[in-house]
């Protein structure tokens, strides 16, 4: 149906080397990555895979969100979803991505509160990012404005 | 150890709506998303929830490489990492991330073939977002340059 692609550019070893991400399909951004910038506190103008699996699960939820809200009955009118995505120590060895936590705020029209949180609950289980993701643990917050 | 953040905000419906997703740990990048840009033919401008999973597996794909051949013995010169990431309709309903295909490139000192393509599988093994995107099937076509 549709085949999206992206390239990351690496030189180096893993601490002193670094990379370039491009977003192949759309062009849309090129981005640097570091492994040390990956963990460090201070993330500002560095993304990261952690940060960009956020940007594409947000991304994925609000669509399966929109399109759920209709099938339910209402109108979406205003869906801001956030994605924060965790990178701890796996006990198993290396790191692991433990946890994504979404949180969505939602402005919508024909829907009470039970409505909603059953369509942001179903658009956890079936958005295909979600569902691709199932090695981690997706968590949600969600709420009517 | 380190949490990394974005957010899409969404106004509309599935087909007539569209979002911006937000890079909001790195100020990075600020992209448009539409769900019928996401399945077209011409992905030219547009991101999407599969290009930037593709984006944050090849980035993290290339980390774990560039650690795994310097654990085996040899130095990282340069790793170039291609995703494909293939969305398509789920026999089970709705859509789904059927697939993604890694291809990597490696210039390599001080590993043979053969180190380098079990350094290479390890690698697809357990980087982190590989062992989070748990949901699909990842191929993997490494070699030398």
């Amino acid at each position: 149906m549709a085949t999206r692609s992206a390239r990351t550019d690496w030189t180096g070893s893993l601490n002193e080397g670094g990379g370039q991400v491009d977003l192949l399909s759309s062009r849309a951004g090129r981005f640097a990555v570091s492994f040390p910038r990956r963990t460090a506190d201070d993330a500002a103008g560095v993304t990261s895979p952690e940060e960009l699996i956020a940007a594409a699960h947000s991304s994925c939820y609000a669509m399966q969100l929109s399109a759920l809200i209709a099938q339910a009955g209402g109108t979406p009118r205003a869906l801001e979803v956030t994605a924060d995505v965790t990178l701890r120590p796996d006990p198993a060895g290396g790191l692991a991505i433990s946890g994504i936590a979404l949180t969505v705020r939602g402005e919508v029209d024909g829907l009470d509160e039970a409505a909603f949180l059953a369509a942001a609950q179903s658009a956890k289980e079936t958005c295909p990012v979600s569902k691709a993701l199932t090695g981690t643990t997706i968590t949600l917050d969600a709420a009517l404005t």
